[in-house]
Formats: C-alpha cells, structure tokens, sequence
C-alpha cells in the first residue's frame, strides 16, 4: 500500500473514493457479503487502480474501520467539542439521533456493526475496533472527569465506568434501532444515562 | 420443512442437531461465511437428510432465530423465574457474566449479531428478530412493572422505558465485551442500569 502521507491531491481523492464505497458496501451488505470487484465497481476505478492503494480485501478493511472511527468521534468532537455538561450530552444525542432518522435506522452504528461483523473471523480488525472503542469511550470519560472536577459530578462517581456504561447504551440502542427501525431505543437508552448522570450531580437520601 | 410437531423423536434429534451446528457456526463466522456444505459436515448428516429439514438456507436462519431466541429468554425465565427485585436483576447479570466468561467472550450476544448481521441483508430475518427483541424486553417490563406495584420503584418512572435502557444496556455491553474479550463491559454497563433503578427505589432531594 503506498504511504498516504505521499499521495498526490488527485490520489488522495481516489484513495477517499475507495474507501467511501467500501465503508458503504459493508455497512449495507456486511464484509463477508462485499468483494472487490463490487467495490471496484461502486468507486468506478480499474482493478490495477483499486491494487495500487489496496494490495487486498484485508486492507480495505483496515481502512474501513480507520474511516469509520474518525466518522464517530467526529460526530463528538466536531459538532461539541467536549461532553463535559448535561447539556452536551443532549446535543450531542440529538446530533446522533438525526443522523439516524437521515438515515432511516439503515447501518446500525457503523463501528458496531463492523465489530460484531469481524470479531470472530479477523483478531486484526478485533484489535483495531477495540483501539477505536478505547478511544471513544476516553473522550466521553474526558467529558465526565471535567464535570466532576467542577463539581457538577458527585465526587464518588467513577467517570470510567459510566463512559463504559455510556458507549454501551449508545450501542445497544443503535443496535435495537436498526433492527426496529426506530430511533426511538437510541433515544431512550441515551436518555436514561443522561437522567443518571443527572441525579448524580445532585445528593441523595441514603 | 416438515411440520416439527409430526417429528419422530430421532427426527427431532437431528433436526435439533442442524440447528445447533448452524447456530454455532453462524455464531462464530458469520451467516454470509457459513455455508450448507459447512452445516452439513459439523452436523454430521447427509444433503438429503439436510434438505427433508431444511429446503434451504433462510429456513435455517429462522430456525437459528428462533434457537438464539429460546436461548436468550431461557437465561431469564429458567434461572430467575421473573427479574422483579434489585436482587433478581443482579442474579441474572451474574448469570449472563458466568457464561461469557465461559465463552472467552466469543460471539457477543448470539441474538444481537444475528441482528447486526441480518437487519440490511434480510428483512424477513429483521423481522423475526425485532420480534424476539420485543419479547426479551417485554420480559423485563414486566419485572419493572411488579416492582413498581409493590411500592419498590418511584411511581413516576417508567418501566417500559426502562426496559429499553436495560436491554441497550445488555446490548452494547456484549459488544463492547466481544471486542475487548473481556466481560468488565457488560458487567459496568448492567451495573450501572441497575444502580439507576436503585436510586428510583428512594427518594431524591430536588
């Protein structure tokens, strides 16, 4: 594979075009059920063209998940910068929520589906989802360590395991959604951490 | 596919054979990567013998369904009777745990990849797995909702509701486990629901 650092402009754009139809066929159809040639076909390149940036399906993959996990934190750092508030929380599920609706529920989480796809039949890309997740699941904890340090999180909240239990709601609900084709299960497993959260930043009756 | 209640004893034996080695194939490689010939050796049974079950292999996905589904409902209803107090749902997560553990954390939830793995390729497969979800989560509404009868969860929470956060919960929590081959995920994220309805069980200061 050529060093991407070394593309020209227009290689780049070529490179971007393969990837886009490979992360699109597997969303759509699963890893197993996508080959070469459909991808070949979909990005309107050559086989020597789609050989030259991708020596095999394997590399495909691997840039497939590097694509995707840039999309899914993107949607957190692009749109909010940091979940360090409630209400970041809900912005950022309203954000996750249209994206959903545009999409008709289609896809699942693009990361997750990915993961339950290869976890079994490719302990590379297991390596590589599970790198992705960490990486999420640290910028929610971010989020959360600020607040509390703030003092809106209850000193006795362990911000790691409640990014843990966020990114987990987050995709169970984009799980339940897709297979419903319904947003309203992301909504509400997003919501129900939310509300916990919430009653953390306030004291309790023992 | 013959009528399974006109079944001889040893035709319910092989069936009952079939769907187990699809399940577990489907399970660990995916239903695009496993093919007849694949179910036919791990079985142990002959093409024709395969075909009198099975004229093909969407019936054997549904059959594989309705297995993973049975699975999955059995885990509740034979171990715990009704998930109707805080001590119940921390059994069942106990229960859950032990047997990821002892799978190694292979395969995530068999019902939750199924759904990843079908819901784009297969609407007749989304179907039969929406419903399965939708009787899984029934399930805990109604353990939610005797809680909230005997006066143990706060009148104003919502145990349908809830039952949606659990189940996103158990959800993206298999995930998160399959990927890391680690069960602390599903063990923090049902932790984390369960200790949210602990704190509906008593009153909050405003």
């Amino acid at each position: 594979m050529p060093d991407t650092k070394r593309l020209t402009r227009k290689g780049q754009a070529t490179r971007d075009r393969i990837v886009a139809a490979a992360a699109r066929l597997m969303l759509e159809q699963g890893v197993a059920r996508t080959t070469i040639e459909d991808i070949q076909a979909a990005a309107g390149v050559s086989p020597s063209q789609l050989y030259h940036y991708f020596p095999g399906k394997d590399a495909l993959v691997s840039a497939v998940i590097d694509h995707q996990a840039a999309q899914a934190l993107d949607v957190q750092q692009g749109c909010l910068q940091r979940l360090d508030s409630i209400d970041a929380l809900g912005h950022w599920r309203d954000v996750m929520i249209n994206i959903l609706t545009e999409m008709q529920c289609v896809g699942g989480c693009p990361l997750g589906s990915l993961a339950s796809d290869l976890s079994e039949s490719d302990p590379v890309a297991r390596n590589q989802l599970a790198a992705a997740f960490a990486q999420w699941q640290e910028l929610i904890r971010q989020g959360l360590l600020d607040m509390q340090r703030r003092g809106e999180l209850a000193p006795d909240a362990n911000p790691g395991n409640l990014a843990v239990a966020m990114l987990a709601a987050v995709q169970g609900g984009l799980l339940l959604s897709q297979v419903n084709r319904d947003p309203a299960p992301l909504r509400i497993a997003v919501d129900t951490m939310i509300d916990h959260l919430h009653a953390l930043t306030r004291p309790m009756v023992p």
